[in-house]
């Protein structure tokens, strides 16, 4: 068993390490056609290559979210394979677009790392970057897992935890300096409100909802290279608590940004995750919902073509969202899966 | 609830209103390799560039449903989100061939209106377009579909029923004035059969059978961004008659056209749709098999190298077709789901 | 009926014949995409655009088994509609790489025909070659399938029994001359064993679990073009010995090599398919595991960058391979349902 490799363990992490993660991964129009047939997103940047060519780029970037889960698909072998639970997500950016044709790979540095009172496993913290065949950092982001230990009797490692920010701030957003949002057209895009028509506030029922199959959500892991055990094996999964699959918590994200379309559908890109929970396990044939609130909105320094929508994005299950069911005082209303925060990128009104 | 989309009811209707359709699609080699893999067609003028180049195109087309399916899917939306039913199509031409790396766009116009004797719907007759980037039709066709009243107490628009031809005239058949089947290479494509060998009248058992999956046709309608709720939410077909989620009426036309190239395996390309009906519902679990009739033959003006077939097309659930289970005279055969009368283009023999 | 296929029976295949096989098939980044929505591949050398240029390559080749089961496919239709079973593969050679815009097409030749005693079926040896558009041969290999009779009171055929090699033998293998491994790059590919750290005899547990989905194993048989009608269509498997469709044998080589990254992760790329036994049937909802034993180790004639692993490949299904289930004095394991055997190339250590 001396090359089958069984994953990390909370006990083989140290604090400065960075770990390279395995197989770049070109990106191609095959990837983008398959996340739209799994999800069904209507974004226009991302659907056509002449709305991109109108907005300033080269043709339609693949999407923020597809991205992100091959560079997290990346890091599972090596941070999560032997993880318990995925505690959150904090300071994600999304730097530079990715277009078909580009190759991602990731690397990873240990930032944080507490042993649990119970010996038996530890939260790893841990900052990740992908980086196209241009050595450009596309996305960054902090991801924060409980891990087992192997050793229940090995000693804990120094320890610490990273101080965390509680939201990318406004001014380090980052949009593109090709991407100009002037001509941005509101017929093609499938609504008219802009950034000055939202809210601090508001919310915003997303109406639709989707039914999640085995096969779609393990199509989608693979198509990441995500290895998690959890999301394929239902064999092993039989012994498990709810003896079934899981579906991987990026395909609630990505299925609940889909679904957002209706509501939102000129915030065309992502441009950072500020933090995310999975506050309840999703399986094959739940039904999932989701509405968003805006918490926030500001300019983006030196564009008036732009701004940006700090969006809570709840996803639920079984739950239709016309009452709006999120945070409560104890926790999450019962049928909530999902407590996402970002920042949305949306056109301005011509001044 | 101001910014999320619930679609049309019938009063927002008006005769002679055109609808600019959101989300421009970019079509790609990777929605094709989906094509294939939801349906397994067989014909080589879209499976082969070279084929495709040996008759004159610059590479393979993309497959005349794929691109009908994803300009269906567009009109959705502003269209049929509130229909009840989907009652017809009519006068579908495909015009311009398309091509991956193509965007497409679409618009509609009402063209009829006819309000129910119980006032709480009426039939909204729409023709759409589809545009490629250069501003070229590609597709053409009118349906027409039951629409819930928002407010049933709602006056009656101004009304009146288009009329539509029965089917596309054979001299309207848009052949692609760079496709030449002078070299059409039967070894190639799969049967020797050519347009001198098929008899009006002919029928054609089509054998083989496809069982369908809810993956796969859920799949298949984010690919087209279709957003018709009945295909996606099995927690609001809980409260349906069935209680299962409805498999849209294209993903069986498609079945259907894919199982028909054991048949018809030299007939590559449609040229026009002159009617349909989804005459009993399918789901998921459902095996689909297809017979044909050739119901007319036709030359196509200024052509030697290739002639139209009509061909009346249908699909059955759970029904070999061996006897051709097809209209009778008070409906259709109980196994029958499909009744598509269409144009095939299909190479002559050399003269 | 006369223009629907039935496929050949035993009584129509001879010795001799030569068969080009329908639907030359040009393969795109699409379907290496979904490929990898399939099964989950992380070798390096068919992820990465940028992996393939640092080894010599244009670009990221596709598959060998994608290509395999393409090739396999166009075979179908013409050898193996009426089999009753796929008996077994020898003497597959991978010869010139697969590109993304490669058109392949199948032609094979029947080299061998044994008519069984019992007078009812027969079993056919045929030697299958894909071609590129370039008449390259890109793959190259002989299978037997055991094919039903039409008419039981037919003469038998000249037969006779191909002399087959018991393994290609590793002077044949083809190493293409651009492919060179001398920059190879453990960190990117994934670990860090190499051609020399494998002992004859080795055993490696792949230790993941993958669950099989209708949906899957259908879309990939369509994706190949397959047309064999256990997979798709439960009608008429329900009426069969288990009323299941049953998985293409193919699926489960393609599941078992990609579990197989996870230990051998620096073979990446099939030289040749010495032998295979689908050994059980496998339906969906099996979970499958694998093995590998090293069989063998070879040099590549002229070649110091580059070793050849034979490796003998197990795949079970509800049971994992901790305790290496395999052949046993009977036949094997009850829970093994592939039995492979293969040469795998991989990079050597710099000298």
């Amino acid at each position: 068993m001396g090359k089958t490799s069984t994953g990390n363990y909370f006990e083989d992490f140290e604090i400065g390490r960075i770990l390279r993660h395995a197989t770049p991964r070109t990106v191609t129009q095959g990837d983008a056609a398959i996340y739209t047939a799994l999800f069904g997103p209507r974004f226009a940047l991302t659907s056509s290559d002449e709305f991109a060519r109108s907005l300033g780029l080269a043709c339609a970037p693949i999407d923020n979210l597809l991205a992100f889960h091959i560079i997290f698909g990346k890091t599972v072998p090596d941070i999560s394979l032997n993880a318990i639970a995925i505690l959150g997500y904090a300071d994600c950016r999304f730097l530079a677009p990715v277009y078909p044709g580009d190759t991602l790979s990731a690397t990873s540095e240990i930032i944080g790392l507490r042993e649990l009172s119970n010996g038996k496993s530890g939260v790893v913290y841990v900052r990740s970057a992908g980086v196209n065949q241009r050595h450009e950092v596309v996305i960054d982001y902090v991801r924060w897992v409980m891990v087992r230990k192997r050793d229940e009797t090995a000693p804990a490692r120094p320890g610490g935890v990273p101080e965390l920010p509680q939201a990318v701030a406004a001014q380090d957003l980052v949009v593109p300096s090709s991407l100009n949002f002037r001509g941005f057209n509101c017929d093609l895009s499938g609504a008219p409100h802009l950034w000055e028509d939202y809210q601090i506030g508001e919310k915003i029922n997303h109406v639709d909802g989707m039914t999640i199959e085995e096969a779609e959500h393990m199509m989608a892991a693979r198509l990441y290279q995500n290895t998690a055990r959890v999301h394929f094996n239902q064999y092993m999964q039989n012994s498990s608590n709810d003896a079934r699959r899981l579906v991987y918590g990026g395909h609630v994200i990505s299925l609940a940004r889909a679904l957002s379309f209706n509501g939102l559908a000129n915030g065309v890109k992502i441009a950072a995750i500020n933090g995310g929970r999975h506050v309840a396990p999703c399986h094959a044939g739940n039904t999932v919902f989701a509405w968003s609130e805006i918490l926030d909105k500001a300019e983006i320094s030196g564009r008036r073509d732009v701004g940006a929508l700090r969006v809570r994005l709840f996803a639920t299950k079984g739950q239709p969202c016309t009452e709006f069911p999120g945070a409560t005082e104890t926790g999450h209303h019962p049928g909530v899966i999902l407590d996402l925060d970002y920042w949305l990128l949306m056109a301005r009104r011509a001044a």
